[in-house]
């Protein structure tokens, strides 16, 4: 079967109402049959540009209410406040009239060609070529049907990659490389998907079941040139059932283009 | 003057529809005549707690639109859903007819007595005993007004506080510690305001004007003990005229009680 290229799983149509889409969440974009998250904010981003006048988001906050189900889904934005530089816009996914995500939007120009003013205390890319890399496959360690990694071609250094085989490095860091198939560029609503397509830090600490993102917080800070992304996502503290995780990216000129954090639940074994 | 508590400067009365709050912005918690984005988003996360059955903000994401100014402003809060372990709220903030601030909210129960289960990599505080840091004075360094600096007791680690004297260590990191006076104790909403207190960590870089807070999320991890609390906060990238600063948040047993990271504007000379 042909991979389904992420500008496809995240197309969306125009609804019957202004700023209402309707969209279709793919099955083949599903960890464990549930979609991931920074996919679902990718579609809410999409929708929140093409309501507003400015083409890229600059910071996204999703938090998530209930998982929808692969299939369709409408999706209504409204623009908070039209500015000169800077716009706002709230966007939020609805299946069988149930809420699912809810997510506000900063949105703006990022100019293409900015350089680091000042930079410190950044986790820096993995340093394993991508060609070292290995590559994750349509399942997790846990038997768990992972259908995204399908349709894109993620690569952990193999230093980060014990969990698989049983033997996490106990550091709550996952470093790797993130494709698009088909020589898809990346683009500021792709990246809202790539600092969620790592699988859990925590893996790299203890293996469990599902790790659901309840929050997602994500800045694009820069324009990512062609080619595939480096990301390093790396977890802080577990603490009463939740864990935080720093998700930085870099483009293929080794710039940074977009950071994330997410809180999300962990049940221990 | 006496000072105008934290419980005072966010207090809340009901509206005239369900979900809605009236509310004034203090002129004494102000820095240049602009309230600070934390204490507005206190504000918020008090009447999402308000309307919904969880007492305590776990996640808040603020986008802000305008800076209202001191007096009269309008909150709206609505649950977009009410779940058992955690609910989720929108609140906005509006002054004579204008959206100020959008937030939204994942609530739920803090249990007392957690512990950390594993942690790695987070900051540590400071190890300057609050008794050797300098309290911040109701002006910055660049002559503005810091009418909030009455109101609470802000010190800073003297190895950070260089900037004061035009001598910035250019690390971008300040710590210090915090406290509400009149012994009012630190909940959860008063740690929105708490990773938003110190002033912008890129003043230890260079010294410039206003940063104002774009976007602002904040994770609170376990229910403080009574007392002061330390506070780090780091710059990590400014590029396109934006910086992203982290901030933690210890109790006085030095448990990591909070969390946030902003995306601010920063105009540079």
């Amino acid at each position: 079967m042909d991979p389904i290229s992420f500008a496809a799983a995240t197309m969306l149509e125009p609804g019957t109402a202004a700023g209402q889409f309707t969209a279709r969440v793919s099955p083949d974009w599903t960890i464990g049959g549930k979609p991931n998250g920074g996919y679902l904010l990718a579609m809410l981003g999409r929708a929140a540009v093409a309501i507003g006048t400015h083409p890229h988001v600059l910071a996204a906050s999703a938090h998530y209410l209930h998982s929808p189900e692969p299939g369709p889904v409408t999706i209504d934005a409204e623009t908070l406040r039209a500015g000169r530089s800077a716009s706002q816009v709230r966007a939020r996914m609805v299946q069988d009239g149930q809420p699912c995500v809810e997510a506000l939007f900063t949105t703006s120009l990022l100019e293409a060609g900015t350089k680091p003013h000042w930079d410190a205390g950044m986790p820096r890319p993995g340093s394993s070529p991508r060609q070292d890399c290995l590559r994750l496959p349509g399942h997790a360690p846990n038997g768990l049907a992972v259908t995204i990694m399908d349709q894109v071609d993620l690569r952990l250094e193999a230093a980060t990659a014990g969990f698989a085989a049983g033997r996490p490095a106990g550091l709550g860091e996952l470093r790797g490389w993130l494709e698009l198939l088909g020589d898809e560029p990346f683009d500021p609503i792709a990246l809202l998907y790539a600092v969620d397509a790592l699988p859990p830090a925590t893996f790299d600490i203890e293996m469990t079941g599902w790790v659901p993102t309840l929050q997602l917080n994500v800045y694009v800070r820069a324009l990512p040139v062609p080619g595939p992304v480096q990301l390093t996502q790396t977890a802080q503290l577990i603490e009463g059932g939740l864990v935080d995780e720093d998700c930085f990216v870099w483009d293929s000129d080794g710039r940074l283009v977009a950071q994330s954090t997410q809180l999300a639940g962990i049940r221990l074994p």
